[in-house]
């Protein structure tokens, strides 16, 4: 096989590992999510932006290094310069804000839904390259941002047909206030990193490391049981309280979470929130509220939709402070986990809504005039473009999902009517005029 | 300035050249017209794809090399893999057709909107990271399969509102009989760039270099006189008898261009149409017809969109003949020239319909309820997220190009009322219900 692959001097068409086509099933689903997502965002008054995929690696890789750095595709282009594929949606949107300040008007509410490049091992249900879907508000460091960013996390999610989930939150500032207290906060670091650990590895594990952070089994404990929920049935204002009285009573973080609170409350989807001491995100740049967001029907399923407030994000670039607050979705992950709900908001991936099939070539044309009319109705209409048997025909329709088809001959042709099948239950509609079949379709 | 930067440790904050970000009332156009396009391709029963924007340096080049190889972003991954960044969506197309042609229904009929990436030098209006748009049909080599890629060109061009567009087109299986007739079939290659560049270089530089290629005056005067139009007034069917007789009558490219034209006559927009024997296309791999696409009143602007038959493009990667015929149209250019036109499907780039403005920040619960009523009611709604002047607000909106506003303080909260003023006539509505609102600015 191989040999004659060569002899015929063909290439093998393959992919890179961790890299994916999407056939059009899915991505007519994928687009419909897509699609919804930014008429919700813009329903807010959120912003699309676009930044190149490309960017100097410096300019991405800021400080950072270390993790990072070995995951990114970076090379040297035609110029020598060093630039890299953007790991994220994130460090590109804060050096556009450093870069575009004065051309935006703050507080500045952006979406950007694209992808992302990471070269970690593909595992199950991870890829190289995936779509990242991310909101933010930068400008405005107050509770009704913080709220603006929730109630937006909550109306998508309802609005993806997922019957429940549930949004973990939690306060950063009053975390970091506690390990203050403790005397800490140096280690701060790689405490966060081993706290966010705690659904994967659990308790024991967790608290082992913290003992190798602290050398303290006291302060282990300690930081143990503030990341701990009294019991599951404790309510949102008594952890928050409870907490508060840990980290030495921090007006200002309690204040803001009773704010948000308030808000959630006040437009009925305080349900939703569950505050959660032990979501702590492992990432160093939060200072606010911090979130993350499971499924109940999908608990193992991991966080689907997680960030938190960050107010120093663009000084990386800037001497002005753009306080941000925002909010990320693993796309993929979100199609993989409605595809396993069987979420009515999937559809059936249909390429169109009716075929015009071919009997006879000859009528071409007027298949074509059809074909028109019925888009002009708002029906997608496929034509069949070849001379073929017209089993050949259904064979097509059926790959395609299409659920009507016309079959129509020179009878039809002579009495300017239509002939229109279901092409699922078989049932027919002989010669009726063309308004009555789009009629037929539009009702099913 | 330089040394102050370091001083703080602030990464510059640049993007690199030829590339670009785009701000949100320049990408709200844009994904209004992508959006347009993509659902108007839905309505023929063309269906979307997805490929890596990453692939194996030698699947992109293929047999390719030379000036495409200069132009690409290429680079070693951290696994020592040859890959690159796509430059066109042609050739992943083949590659995607071999690798998953026994997943799809055949005739396949797809389009791709999304980016690709050229090294090459950054001029007016060229970008080395640019959106190109393509749609083709494969598995179908006939008159019905040309001819619906011409009509979706005709209409796609007239829901983007351009007033004036002529399809320029002609058959490469004319001009390649004629250069066998010739003796010259061997120099094709040479000839088709040489042709190629007529309306960039005009007819006495053609001429020089085509008599230096063939190495024959008389030759290269006939294939002038073979490119160029007897009179502007031929008809379309008289160049194409005129052409075809000079060919040597080459009866199944003749009939097959007949057939083309009957259909767009019978669809009434064979106006659009000229067949413009100069219309050769540079690249290779076109088989039957070939056209580009010039708006009446930007004559100077080039081509925006182009393509033609091929017959053997994923031969690279398969033995299974896939004929195609596609068109693509460069998106980034087309916008440049929508706005140079002013074109009506520009819209304000307006990141909201009305905004709710902040009078007094007890009242934000309410405001965030009246901002659910008005998103319910299908407008875009922003709300003010800070406790700022109401001349900040104002100025906000402005620059946001938000036309209404809701300015509501505790006598409207007390009244369940609103204030509702047209933010740029300053017209205003005391008092009124939430619902007249509504309709007042959806009558806007």
């Amino acid at each position: 096989m191989i040999d004659e692959t060569k002899a015929r001097n063909i290439i093998e068409p393959k992919v890179l590992k961790g890299f994916r086509d999407t056939l059009p099933a899915m991505e007519i689903q994928k687009k419909a999510i897509i699609s919804k997502l930014e008429t919700h965002f813009s329903s807010y008054g959120f912003v699309p932006i676009d930044t190149p995929v490309l960017e100097y690696t410096e300019v991405l890789l800021g400080k950072g290094g270390g993790e990072t750095d070995k995951q990114i595709f970076h090379f040297k282009d035609n110029g020598e310069r060093e630039v890299a594929l953007r790991f994220d949606l994130t460090v590109p949107f804060a050096r556009f804000l450093a870069m575009h300040q004065n051309e935006l008007a703050f507080p500045f509410k952006r979406f950007h839904i694209d992808k992302v490049w990471r070269g970690e091992n593909p595992q199950k249900g991870r890829f190289r390259e995936f779509t990242q879907c991310d909101f933010d508000i930068v400008g405005a460091d107050n509770a009704a941002a913080d709220y603006e960013i929730l109630s937006m996390m909550d109306s998508s999610f309802s609005l993806m047909g997922v019957s429940d989930y549930t949004f973990y939150i939690a306060h950063r500032g009053l975390f970091n206030a506690f390990l203050e207290h403790l005397e800490v906060q140096d280690k701060s670091v790689d405490i966060l990193r081993t706290v966010d650990k705690l659904r994967k590895i659990g308790n024991d594990a967790v608290k082992g490391l913290l003992v190798d952070i602290t050398g303290s089994e006291d302060k282990a404990l300690k930081i143990l049981q503030f990341i701990t929920k009294e019991d599951e049935s404790e309510s949102f204002l008594s952890t928050l309280h409870r907490l508060s009285d840990l980290s030495g009573h921090e007006i200002e973080h309690t204040q803001r979470m009773e704010k948000i609170y308030e808000y959630l409350t006040a437009a009925n989807i305080e349900k939703h929130f569950v505050y959660d001491p032990s979501i702590t995100r492992g990432l160093d740049y939060y200072t606010g509220i911090v979130y993350e967001t499971f499924l109940t029907d999908l608990p193992n399923f991991g966080s689907v939709c997680s960030g938190g407030r960050y107010n120093d994000l663009a000084s990386l670039y800037t001497k002005e402070k753009l306080p941000g607050v925002g909010s990320s979705i693993g796309l993929d992950r979100l199609l993989a986990a409605l595809e396993e709900l069987n979420s009515p908001i999937l559809k059936s991936g249909s390429s169109a809504d009716v075929i015009v099939f071919c009997l006879d070539d000859q009528l071409r044309s007027w298949y074509d005039s059809l074909a028109r009319t019925l888009r002009k109705a708002g029906l997608r209409c496929d034509v069949y473009m070849l001379d073929k048997k017209i089993g050949i025909q259904f064979k097509y329709a059926e790959t395609n999902h299409i659920p009507f088809g016309l079959t129509c001959g020179s009878e039809e042709f002579a009495s300017n009517t239509v002939t229109l099948k279901n092409l699922l239950t078989r049932e027919t509609h002989k010669m009726i005029p063309i308004e009555d079949a789009v009629t037929l379709i539009q009702r099913n």
